[in-house]
């Protein structure tokens, strides 16, 4: 049975994504309309530059005077694409206090201000769904917090960032260095012209947050994702990472501790065995892989970033909330009732492949391998190399156990203040074993 | 705000899967109440041996009067883990009509009478919902009909049986023919002492029939689906396929027609190149690669099969469904408004691989090229062999382009029809480029 009367819709932000969703709404009217139960109207759509040409949207649709549209009363959903923190945050807070529900693909402010903007949800009972912050259309958010909802997930490991892994796929399979890789992805799009989001890791942080927040049923602040981008990554790791049957990749890694009792965020660059299914992910592309109890291991693989990818997740949210609302009901809220200890960096526990410069001399091996006991970090495998141009040097290639991060950055910190140890060319965490 | 009294559940079946779910309702009890809102309580326990010993489950509880139990009216939700048609399916109904949403993994059952279930849920405002029905615990059903609901899917190509999956990728990886590999299988316990539901694709036909009733919103019958078994590919085929820089997977295959007004469903052996993610799907996984307008290429990887896998698939479901029931709502049912031709077999587009066994003589490449342009089947390559055995017999391989299946079938009958053809040594269909 069909309602007539449409549910109307307010877009915010007419962009890359914004004008993806509008195009979408027109011309799959009729799906929507049968999937919903209801057709669905576009209200408005709030734009900073009205004078652009807007192909398919009524101009009378147009205002620049967003808080005047999501305050109108008549809206029941406002879908969010502008980005950044504010006006974003409180024209979304100020749509809840004014009747409509909120799709959202704001990773950025999801990940600062996920708690405050779930309780404005949860007062005004309304629905707050944000499936494309994370991994564009992939669905990830929706399997976390209702698929695995009777199933207990230990750890999220995910390539987050299409422009991070076009690089380092691009490094991985030409030999090139970063910069030329970089260059290469800002001529073909892949990177914005300022990278520092995608490249330090900020981007990938933010997604780090909000999947450990869903998959734990703990607040995870973007303050407590350890966060280190991947711009020092050289041809050199490479090799080292294919000598170890490994490539690298920029991961999200969020995890319980072992006791259950802790969780951990983090992004980094780390070396993953190729056998591992993200070591194939090529591209641009994103993939999370999620180990739970039950379920065991999943992969989610698609594009993680687009017009029309991200507008994908956006109407399977609206559509999903549209339904809710004509069923009088909302969808699941936030869910922290875990709370479990967000432990800091130093807690993570894993394995390290470490190169040192050191003297070419007998007796330094002894004295590293020492550092490395008296830290209580247990040595796998060592591999020295005297070098050819004899300058007295020779390299020291150590893998470790596993061990804690803290454990890890003592030993270190002790090997820097050795004679003999001349450098340490690089330090890179090695997952998914 | 956690309601109180707690919502009740009957499990029909303990078997592998049904005694996970009450374990992990059990064990997870606190962590399923925090997620639904209210505690859910094991409220009886339907099986056949009641003196079998059921750890964890107090003896009051089990029952072998499944009838009895689904009719009590008390129960909030049944969790039907038979598998089977009857008693299954009156057993679903009934439950429906004494007010009980269910939760199923029953694929047989789903693919047979899934729109007469779905029926009766709906005149009963009850939810019925099924994700461990397809590919255990990989989220699929609810990607596909809540996540892309504001997309258009065209296609999904999936692995939907681990076990023919175990045999062909230990047949691509060892050169082991196709009983050796099935033997290991049963020996491991990855097929059954009868194989036949999963060698000969009903297994994989069931899961396509419920895959393409919910990514094109038309029902699709299980006689809809084309059927055929992997008992007859060949170390052989997997020596072609590599020369083809390919491997071989049993795929089932959901494709929406180019002009979008049909869709076909089928399960077959194919080569797919080995650059495609579905190729690198080792042993008992399963993994659905969806293609959609606007997400693009999506892929759901995990385990297919096996007890705690299916259960935390199950559990996800029951969690929707309490929540639903506590919201006094039901989630999408069947969606079925697009109505779309289903077409039989002949009329899928795809590209083939043919082995032929010829005369070693002049003009028979000829002699078969005229064949194939008289059926309207463009030749994209051939490859000609002649046998060292000097039995005056040749190989001829070749790959087409793109033609319809009926087509081709025209093209096979009259090739077997030349004297100069001795036989049809293969023919093997090539997906996913």
């Amino acid at each position: 049975m069909m309602r007539t009367r449409p549910l109307k819709v307010a877009l915010l932000g007419c962009g890359v994504v914004g004008s993806e969703v509008a195009r979408i709404m027109t011309t799959h009217a009729d799906d929507l309309a049968a999937r919903i139960g209801a057709p669905i109207e576009l209200a408005g759509v709030a734009v900073r530059r009205p004078s652009k040409v807007r192909e398919g949207i009524p101009a009378e649709l147009i205002t620049t005077d967003a808080t005047a549209l999501v305050k109108r009363g008549d809206i029941d959903v406002v879908v969010e694409v502008i980005g950044g923190i504010e006006p974003a945050r409180t024209l979304i807070t100020t749509a809840f206090e004014h009747g409509a529900s909120v799709v959202s693909a704001n990773k950025a402010l999801l990940a600062q201000d996920g708690a405050a903007l779930h309780a404005a949800a949860d007062e005004n009972d309304k629905d707050l769904y944000y499936e494309a912050a994370v991994a564009g259309a992939i669905p990830l958010i929706r399997p976390l917090r209702e698929s695995l909802a009777g199933d207990k997930v230990n750890r999220v490991l995910g390539i987050v960032n299409g422009t991070t892994n076009f690089i380092l796929d691009k490094m991985d399979s030409t030999g090139a260095g970063y910069q030329e890789a970089l260059d290469e992805a800002t001529a073909l799009g892949y990177a914005e012209a300022d990278p520092t989001a995608d490249v330090e890791g900020f981007d990938a942080a933010a997604k780090a947050a909000i999947l450990a927040g869903i998959a734990f049923h703990t607040r995870v602040r973007l303050d407590d994702v350890h966060r280190e981008g991947m711009t020092e990554v050289t041809a050199a790791d490479f090799a080292s990472a294919k000598e170890m049957g490994c490539t690298i990749k920029l991961l999200a890694i969020c995890e319980r501790s072992a006791d259950g009792a802790s969780v951990t965020a983090r992004v980094h660059p780390a070396m993953i065995p190729l056998s591992h299914p993200l070591a194939s992910v090529r591209g641009a592309y994103n993939a999370v892989f999620v180990e739970s109890d039950a379920a065991g291991q999943l992969m989610f693989y698609g594009p993680g970033a687009g017009g029309a990818p991200t507008a994908s997740a956006v109407l399977g949210d609206l559509v999903a909330v549209c339904r809710n609302r004509l069923n009088g009901a909302t969808g699941p809220g936030e869910s922290a009732y875990a709370a479990l200890t967000v432990s800091p960096m130093g807690d993570v526990v894993t394995r390290y492949h470490i190169s040192l410069d050191v003297a070419d001399k007998p007796g330094v091996l002894a004295q590293v391998a020492t550092v490395f006991a008296e830290h209580g970090v247990s040595i796998d495998t060592v591999r020295q190399q005297g070098r050819q141009d004899g300058d007295g040097e020779a390299s020291l290639v150590v893998v470790t156990h596993r061990a804690s991060d803290a454990s890890l950055s003592g030993t270190v910190e002790a090997l820097r203040k050795l004679d003999t140890v001349r450098g340490v060319a690089s330090i890179m965490r090695v997952e998914g074993e």
